[in-house]
C-alpha cells in the first residue's frame, strides 16, 4: 500500500510508493558527461565573450576580464530579467503585469572545464559559497529586489545549457510563491509553538536517524520526510540561521565539506545524475528572524513530471526517503 | 524588456520573455511517433492483460473483457494509490501521514493503436468525455474521495509509458494543493466581486480577442494571460458550470469538436509535440457552486524546468500567449 505524506513546511502531499520502491539502478537516465568539445565562454581566454565581470577572485595584479581568476561572476548574457529601469505595476482589466526588473548572474565556479562541482576541492567550493554571499550582500543594497535565489542546473536533464560548472543567481522584485509558502508555513508553526519548524525537524531527524545521511559540526544532510523526488536531499545549518548571508567563512568551510561529500555520494549511488540545487533563504523583507531557517535542496532529475503532477501539485515518489538515505549513507563518495 | 505577469486565479507570477520570443520552430524536441511495435495490452485480444474492466462501451452481446469494445476503462495495473481499505491518518512526531487510498484508472480511448486523440473522430472523443463523466459520477458515490483528476500524458516527454492513446483518472482522499489554490483564488474573487473569475476572464478575452484561439456555441479556447508553458491552451465552458460532470451529452459534442480542433492545431504548429492535458473541476466537498468554473488545460512539453522554477514556483515562458494564439488561429489543424 502506498503512503501519503505531508510536507510539514508547505503542506504538500506526496505519494510514496512503498511497495514497488525503486532502487538507484532502476532509474533509466543518461549519465552526465563533460565532453569539453566546442567553444566555451567560461574558459580562460574567452572572458570577452561574457558580459564584464561583476566579481572575480583573482590574484593581485591580474587584469579584470582577463585570465588568471579562480572564480568569476558575470551577468547572464541572456537574462530572464533586465537590470535597468524602475519598477512599475499596471493593470489590464482584471490582469496584473509588471516590467521584468531583476538581476540574473552566473557564478563560474572554476576555470577548469573538465570538472564537476563534486570534483572541485572543498576549498574551491567554499569560495563558491563565499561568492554567493558576496553577490547577495551587494544586491540587497538595491531596494527593488525582494528575493535572491541561488540555483544550479547540472546536466541536460536538469536544464543546463553550458557544461562548464557554474551556478546562477536571480534577484526578483517580488517574493516568489514557493518561498512565500515556506515562509508562511514556518511562521504559522512558530506562532503556534514558538519554535522554529526547521530546528524541530533537525531535532526529530537526529533522534530517529532513519533519514539522516551525514552531519558535521555545523551542518546536517538528510532526506526530507515528504520528498517530491527520489534521492532529494536537504542540507541545513544546525544552529538557527534565517538567511544564507548570515553565514561566516567558517560556516562555509563546513558546508563546503558536506556539500562535496553529498554530491560525491549522489554521483556514486546514481551514476552521475543530472540534478538541480537551490538555496532557500529568508526573503529580504523578513530580515533576520526566528521562524525561517535557510537550507539547500538538492533534487536529482530521475523521473518525469506528468499530467498528474501538473494537475494536482501532488508528486509520486517511487523511492522512500528512508531507503534513499540508507543508500547514500553506505556509498563511497566519488571525489574527483 | 521581459514582462512579469500574474495568474489571476492562483497569483503565480510568470516571466514572459517578450524580446527573445520563441517561435514554434525554435523549440528543439522529438516529434511524437506512434511506432506500434511490440506487445500492447490496450489492443483487441489482450483484454486479459489488464485488470478487469470497470466500464466499457461495447455492442450488445459482446463479452466483458473480450474484444468488440469501442472504449474501455480498466484499473491501472500499477496504481499510484490502492482502492482497498479505510482511510487512516496518523502522526509521527511533527509529521503527518495517511495510507494511500485512492482509485487509479485508465481510459483506453479506442481499440485503434495507430491513432492519436487528435486523429480520433469527434464522435469518439465525445465518447471519451462521456466515459470521464460516467467514472466520476460512479466514484463520487465513494465518500472517501474528495477529488477526481482526469489527465492525459501524450508522448515520452510528457511521461506517457504506453503509446496506445489513453487518459487516466485518479481519485484522491484529499483536495490537492494546486486545485485548492485555484478554488481559494476563485472564491476570494467571488466574495469581492460576486462574479465568477473565470466567467470574467472569458468576457475579457472575448472582448480583446488577442489571446482567443477559437470558440463554438458552448466552449471557448484561449491562451491564458500568464501561461507557465509556451503554447499552453485552456478550454472553458462559456456558461458558468462548476463541475465537469454537470455537462450534458450535447455539451460534450461541442467540447469534443473544439478539443479535436485544438489538438490538431497544436500538432500542425508544433509538429506533433508531447503534451499533457488535465481537467480541473470543482472538488467534491464544494459541490455545485457559483465561484469555481471547470476547464481543461493543455500543456505542450517544449521546455525543461530547471532550478529556478523548482526554487521559486515562477516560470519562464519564452513565447507570449498573444503570439501563441496567433499561430494557433492561423494553423490548418491536422485531423487524421
Amino acid at each position: 500500500m502506498p503512503e501519503l505524506r505531508k510536507d510539514p513546511v508547505v503542506g504538500r502531499w506526496v505519494i510514496i510508493a512503498t511497495d514497488r520502491a525503486k532502487r538507484p539502478t532502476d532509474f533509466i537516465r543518461e549519465r552526465v558527461l563533460i565532453r569539453g568539445s566546442g567553444f566555451c565562454p567560461f574558459c580562460y581566454g574567452n572572458e570577452s565573450k561574457t558580459p564584464p565581470e561583476v566579481l572575480a577572485y583573482r590574484p593581485e595584479g591580474s587584469e579584470r576580464n582577463g585570465p588568471g581568476w579562480s572564480l568569476r561572476v558575470v551577468p547572464n548574457k541572456f537574462p530572464a530579467l533586465g537590470i535597468e529601469g524602475t519598477l512599475s505595476r499596471q493593470g489590464e482589466g482584471l490582469y496584473d503585469r509588471m516590467n521584468g526588473i531583476g538581476a540574473h548572474e552566473v557564478i563560474i565556479e572554476t576555470p577548469e572545464h573538465h570538472t564537476t562541482m563534486a570534483g572541485l576541492p572543498a576549498a574551491q567550493i567554499e569560495s563558491v559559497l563565499a561568492a554567493y554571499r558576496d553577490r547577495i550582500v551587494d544586491l540587497k543594497k538595491d531596494t527593488r529586489f525582494k528575493y535572491m535565489l541561488i540555483f544550479k542546473n547540472f546536466g541536460d536533464a536538469a536544464g543546463a545549457s553550458l557544461e562548464h560548472t557554474h551556478s546562477q543567481l536571480i534577484a526578483l522584485p517580488v517574493v516568489p510563491k514557493r518561498v512565500q509558502e515556506e515562509v508562511n508555513g514556518a511562521r504559522d508553526y512558530y506562532s503556534y509553538k514558538e519554535r522554529c519548524l526547521f530546528c524541530d525537524i533537525i531535532r526529530q531527524e537526529a533522534s530517529t536517524g532513519v533519514r539522516l545521511v551525514s552531519e558535521n559540526e555545523r551542518f546536517v544532510a538528510l532526506c526530507p520526510f515528504a520528498p517530491r523526488f527520489p534521492f532529494e536531499l536537504w542540507i541545513l545549518p544546525k544552529e538557527h540561521q534565517s538567511a544564507f548571508d548570515e553565514s561566516s567563512r567558517s560556516d562555509f568551510q563546513h558546508l563546503a565539506a558536506l556539500l562535496k561529500d553529498m554530491l560525491g555520494r549522489l554521483e556514486a549511488v546514481l551514476d552521475h545524475p543530472a540534478y538541480n540545487y537551490i538555496i532557500h533563504t529568508s526573503p529580504v523583507p523578513d530580515g533576520v528572524n526566528d521562524y525561517y531557517h535557510w537550507h539547500l535542496e538538492i533534487m536529482p532529475k530521475l523521473t518525469r513530471l506528468a499530467g498528474f503532477e501538473w494537475g494536482t501539485g501532488f508528486y509520486i515518489n517511487p523511492t522512500p526517503p528512508e531507503e534513499a538515505a540508507k543508500f547514500l549513507r553506505e556509498a563511497n563518495p566519488i571525489t574527483g
